[in-house]
């Protein structure tokens, strides 16, 4: 398919390209950009939006720096017009003042957007181009409002009724999955062969989310372990040598790591969703599965125990299994939100802190972070919207009464 | 896919179904919108978003317009708050105060289809809707105002660089064939077998513009015929008893019917995308091919030599040859464009008035709309920009020699 | 791919076309078939067998039945030859020894077929090569022992490993959906809308058995009706208007139409895998199906009434049900098979005679050939190899007890 | 699909599973081989034959061989059955005599093995069981016998007109990639990045054969380089630093690898298929290909130089090359072939001896056997039917001027 859109566009280019749209153009991005954007624009700006990604393709950051500070500043809204249109609207509401004010009100850099996006394979470039901007652009004021209407349009590009689940296995192309190999952001992949333990047993599953624009990027995706009963640690579950389960004696689903792939996606939630149609997905191929955890790290663990004044390098297990549940049930964010971003992550889906392990996680980045404890976050089908509606509402987090129990007993030692 | 579909659908919803989440979910459809567009919803939205569009689903007319009426008074803009984030805006542009603007300046309902259509297959339903709206709505200013914020979001979902091109033929799958008989809009299919006669003999293609999320439904199709020289009437074409030519002896491709299919995307336009896609693939397909043009309708000429007091059943075919030249070559809207909508359509893609033939098309809908007389416009992909340009700026159209002939005859006649 | 694969040979055959391999090659066919299984034969082989199915394609059928006679006289096998290496076999047991019989004891017309099948879509030219002879060669001792060989040689190639089951559905390419039609042996399908009656609804299904080099061509397929009980006649089930059925809720499938396609695959039986993989898919799909049966027609009844003595027409039901009753269960081919033709296919794959229908089908062909009389025969998983066994060794007939009463009650009438 | 196949043959093996079928059939294997060519096993005979595949997979190569003595001796041919049938068909040549001929003449093994075949999945196990023949049998006269017939049958199976190419690529799965390294025979793939050396970049090309029944199976695979120019060593193609050619200014295709996958299929040729099929894919593909070489090892040169008496590691470069030349063009096996067996196989499908180089395969491997020195030879379509026809008729071999040349001065050498 790719060679063929490839073929087409060549083609395309060859035959429709006119007098000041093809990649040889050498005026300036900014006088590309208002000429795509023209009445003329909307008709024959294929050959122009090629043009002007080619462009952009060739730009080092500091030129790429100028353009998005183009966007932010010459193509942004305009205030009066704004409220001129307003006027007129609170004057006599038609469909022409409404137009008027709709027009006003978005600024001219989103439609640039949209008819940049008719090229084959416009919809990766436009995600890259905005993990340059977040890359360059932090920290700017102007630069981070264009960086809104990005990601505006991308909440709509990517809206989940769009989005595909995948399963990916051993079956799977390998250029799709050496990316895989190459996002995992939780516990690292060293080699097509750890990759292959990840994938290939039946009780070892991988899904992720693909848009159909974009059919050789995955979004994002979950490694699952299938097993009996809740596991307590990750070096259990990754070990070269052990017992493969038949996933028809398994009764527990383990979400052990979620990776996030496209840095110019950031903002627009997908694990959510990804999670959720997974658990649809096992259970309808394994109805015996009852129980869907996650195994997850307490990236904020170490930092917040610190602060604390205790070294959890000192404190025995039993102790920092006590910790980590005040730590995740107690500690909050300036919003009411939990501290930990993983457990906000999950508490905000509706999730329960379930379970706490100490020496769960011994790698380095796992001590490093979470002091080697790892928490289950348990999704109860039945439990999900209510936990979510308490938490969004009052803050308030779900736990079992076994990290009750801990984070109760943490109280009492720092008190 | 679609069993999967329904059956991951059916699955979740049993699972994961809340309290004020199932199809059975008894609260009015504001409550329902409301509690969508909330935090809630943004979680737990999807059994929300199904209790909606199942409900919409068993709406009589009249239910679907108060249905519409809320959203188009109670879920629209604010001026007051879009004026006070305005204010905030100029006091300090920052992301916080762009946001602001952002959010204040954008319905709620337009939040709110976007939930909508996580569910499976919403795409379809809400285009759907749109057409729901589109009937019932005509002149009511606020239904008016609400159908553009339908048109926004599906400009933005039916993004050109989203669409597929699949060709139709007879291999095509018979659900699929039936629609393409349903919604030819310009030469009527009567049967399988004249349907067969467009789409199986090598000498005849079709090609449909798709959305991944829509699969089953054409956005818009192009019957094409292959032939040797330019033919001169649909008869011709049409014929059950013809010679089939072998495509590599084809010179030219006749566009002879474009049809789109959704009413629910009215003003969206997926034309020119076609008819350049097209013209791609078969010039890849057939290198032998050097000429693009229409076998077009006239729809407007009978009325406009009504209005000139002309009888074209009396004149004879030099005469109506020369009059239907003039007629789209001359005849204006008071925007400037071609008086002729078919005529406007090609000659804003870029297209020329290249040939006009009498007695072309000697249907009852052709004599009775476009006096029997048909119009080849020319897509000459060296000036197809040129020809944009010119008509888009300017006005100015492009014909042949032959039709300018034809034109300044037919002055002479009227004078 | 069909495309692919036409220009593939065409390209193949303009480069390796050797001198004596082109198309126009017109040497006389014995001369071109004793080249292909020549040694040359067995490397530059594929242009010749194109050159001799073009041929083929072109000969009338007396021209036809001559190459089928050389086939038969000139490459078939020789007693003697055979004879001699039987003798050094039996003077020494050999690999050499054992290959020289293998050798002398297959005709050469055998590796002819084999390698004229070397080119692309060849195998269903070669299946149309066998339904002529069929057809010419019937009653001639020579060309019915060449039939043997094809017969023999497409039995290994049509080998139940080999074929794939696909659903027929109306999302089927209407190519062939309309060899559907054409292939409809037992009820016949009158129009695209009867065709949709029985492959649209939920609760009708329908099967086709698949070659994959064939892929166009199904050989076998079943029409299936999902109902709540054992239906009694074909006309309830084929009905214009009747009530559509969730298949959730049935609990039988009902085989109601059973057509071979390939009168070139005759005595190559694929009804008992057919009809043995649509249970398990069906059972799979559907748990709540529990009995799986016929609606079948008894074409041989009325003959073998009028050869009793009995004009049906003048018959009440009761009495014609016992008659049928009587020939299912009792009347015998000399071989001690079911005299019934349908009735020896599904005894034969382990079915038992289950319930008895009078006026179940009033059409011309039901009531001139069936006297208006069907059957069910019932697959029962868990008898069907005892009843075959039996059925097989002892000519016994499996049957219910109602059908057993019946035809005791016949007995006495006839007596 | 093989999920799904699974499934199939599990349920029906649980529904259809008879007394004598079931997994756990405990009676001898020549006891159910008897069964399942008995009438019975002709329509209830995939779980027996299931019974037979899953028992065979568990025997240790003492039972197989046990199995392998069984089928020789007592599923062989009775000649004196054939004697008799042969008696009968000389008497009168009927159909049915000749059937009988037939019958005799096929020892019931073929009929078990085809039985077998019934079974999802089987012809992959099958063609491992005769790689165990193949193994375990050799030297023994009748088990050799006995792969006589499976080789027959297999010959029928994998007839090239039911083979499929598919291009091998980064794209393609990992399962199959691996089974790419596992395979490789010619030059060593030691880890993926070779691999992706081998498959990804545009002038590197893979292609496999496949039959439908063993999807995850290649039959043989050829690996190409596009290059300018014939080149003269394995380093230079397969070096990790090296400038990539645009495929379109390729002049030549170069197979420098070429294996065969399947011990069980040893001794049917898929090669020349292969070569002939690749050469017409890549034509069409990339025009500007006009030369079609191999670069392929002399495995035999360095055994040969020693029975010559010569020690290549003294030869300078230019008499090593001179040495290779007479041998690939005049030393000969008894059979009047080529000595060299990779010389034996290109020459036999029409390429000719074009280019030698020295010092082109420095592997320990290369050097080993072939003394560093490699062979292009070419397949130049237009003269590749001729130049089998001449080795094959009078062993004459088709050289270059250059290599006629070489062969010359080392005649003088020698002498």
């Amino acid at each position: 398919m790719t060679l063929l859109a490839d073929l087409l566009s060549t083609v395309f280019e060859r035959r429709f390209a006119a007098r000041g749209g093809d990649r040889t153009d050498t005026r300036p991005l900014p006088q590309l950009c208002a000429e795509l954007i023209s009445a003329r624009g909307e008709v024959s700006g294929l050959a122009l939006a090629q043009s002007i990604l080619a462009r952009y393709a060739t730009l080092d950051d500091g030129a790429k720096l100028e353009f998005f500070r183009h966007l932010a500043h010459q193509m942004t809204l305009d205030p009066a017009e704004v409220r001129d249109a307003l006027d007129a609207y609170e004057t006599g509401q038609t469909k022409a003042s409404y137009r008027a004010v709709m027009r006003a009100a978005e600024p001219p850099r989103q439609e640039l957007i949209r008819r940049l996006n008719q090229v084959p394979n416009a919809t990766a470039i436009l995600v890259g181009l905005r993990a340059d901007l977040l890359r360059l652009g932090r920290g700017d004021e102007a630069l981070m409002a264009l960086d809104l209407d990005l990601r505006h349009l991308f909440a709509s590009w990517f809206n989940r009724g769009f989005l595909v689940l995948r399963p990916i296995n051993w079956a799977t192309p390998a250029s799709l999955l050496e990316k895989i190999i190459a996002y995992e952001a939780v516990h690292a992949i060293d080699s097509w062969e750890d990759l292959r333990r990840r994938v290939e047993p039946p009780d070892r599953r991988c899904f992720a989310l693909f848009h159909p624009a974009m059919p050789d990027e995955p979004l994002i995706f979950v490694e699952v372990a299938l097993s009996r009963g809740i596991p307590g640690s990750v070096q259990g579950l990754l070990a070269e040598q052990r017992s493969i389960l038949p996933p028809s004696k398994a009764d527990t689903a383990v979400f052990y790591s979620i990776s996030n792939c496209q840095a110019g996606l950031a903002g627009i939630s997908f694990g959510n969703s990804l999670i959720k149609q997974v658990v649809t997905d096992l259970s309808i191929e394994w109805p015996g599965l009852k129980t869907f955890v996650t195994l997850s790290p307490i990236p904020g663990l170490r930092d917040w125990l610190s602060s604390e004044g205790i070294d959890p390098d000192a404190a025995d297990e039993a102790h920092l299994r006590a910790l980590a549940a005040r730590y995740l049930t107690q500690a909050r964010h300036s919003s009411g939100r939990a501290l930990d971003p993983v457990a906000r992550f999950h508490l905000g889906n509706g999730a329960s802190v379930h379970r706490i392990h100490a020496n769960a996680d011994t790698s380095p980045k796992g001590r490093a972070r979470s002091a080697g404890v790892m928490v289950n976050y348990l999704y109860d089908p039945v439990k999900i919207s209510q936990n979510h509606e308490r938490y969004a509402a009052q803050g308030e987090i779900a736990m079992s009464a076994d990290v009750r129990s801990l984070a109760a007993a943490a109280e009492k030692t720092l008190a």
